[in-house]
């Protein structure tokens, strides 16, 4: 039987694994903890590594003329995590159009039996050439970004997907 | 006619201005602007400043024993900031209870005549002796946040909060 073509290679219907660091001291904040923006530089650190997955690695951003920008973000803070904690991300991509990604992570640490935190970014298609401008990914990306969105698919969505900050916590995560 | 008590002051109906920093060369990333992350920071700096603000400084923190920590944050990504940008952040407490704050930051610099980015979080009063718990905000605490609520209350919501991300940004905005 002949082999698929490269770009037709199922992709797994699990989270992308790209990403681990160690919990660094100058992280942690006055109250011990991990400080609520470097779980945020975590995820961002976890973007870059699905940005390389996908082609717009340096190389892939030099020869397209393109990068992504992010435009909106959210996360929950679930569990303290301390120095020295060594953590993994857990990527799956929400949803996506010709020009924007919506991707969910989640931050996992080995000695924890459930997330940290978890996060979402609405990503942007961006030329570089000029004035920056919104513009459709290049082919070999949206390629890959529709491999990865047909595996994603077939997964549950993560239960804080699309949640609102505000006090009234169950009337937001219901709308 | 007689003064008022200290803590019957009237508070201003404007945003406080607590957190003001330059952009550092290493919150810049590779695209030559402010990694999102780091706006994330200067917000999570101008909370620490609110708490000093409200008596949560560490001094306070310790009398009481107690502090905040963040449950849940969101933003969006306005404009661009390069390094060297003077910045500073506007902020206005949306709402409150006995025990959460949800505090609204937009990310102003000098050069720019619109917010570069805007922040919203949830904050939670957490004694620390023994086991972190939820817990009622302390009385002096409580009279700052009540006079400062009663004042930004007299300001209008800003467009971006209660905001989820999403493709479907129209709809999840009016949602």
């Amino acid at each position: 039987m002949a082999s698929l073509p490269t770009n037709e290679v199922e992709v797994e219907a699990r989270p992308l694994q790209l990403y681990s660091c160690t919990v660094r001291p100058e992280w942690v904040d006055y109250n011990g903890h991990l400080r609520d923006a470097y779980y945020g530089l975590i995820f961002s650190l976890a973007t870059d590594a699905l940005m390389d997955h996908l082609g717009l690695d340096a190389a892939g951003r030099a020869r397209h003329g393109g990068t992504l920008y992010t435009l909106e973000s959210h996360a929950c803070y679930l569990l303290e995590l301390h120095e020295g904690a060594a953590v993994r991300v857990h990527t799956q991509l929400i949803a996506h159009d010709e020009k924007r990604l919506h991707v969910h992570h989640a931050l996992w640490a080995d000695e924890l039996g459930a997330p940290a935190a978890v996060g979402e970014c609405l990503l942007l298609h961006v030329a570089t050439a000029g004035s920056p401008r919104a513009t459709a990914l290049p082919a070999p990306v949206m390629d890959a970004v529709q491999r990865l969105g047909r595996a994603h698919a077939r997964l549950p969505a993560p239960p804080h997907v699309g949640r609102a900050v505000g006090l009234q916590r169950k009337a937001r995560v219901a709308a």
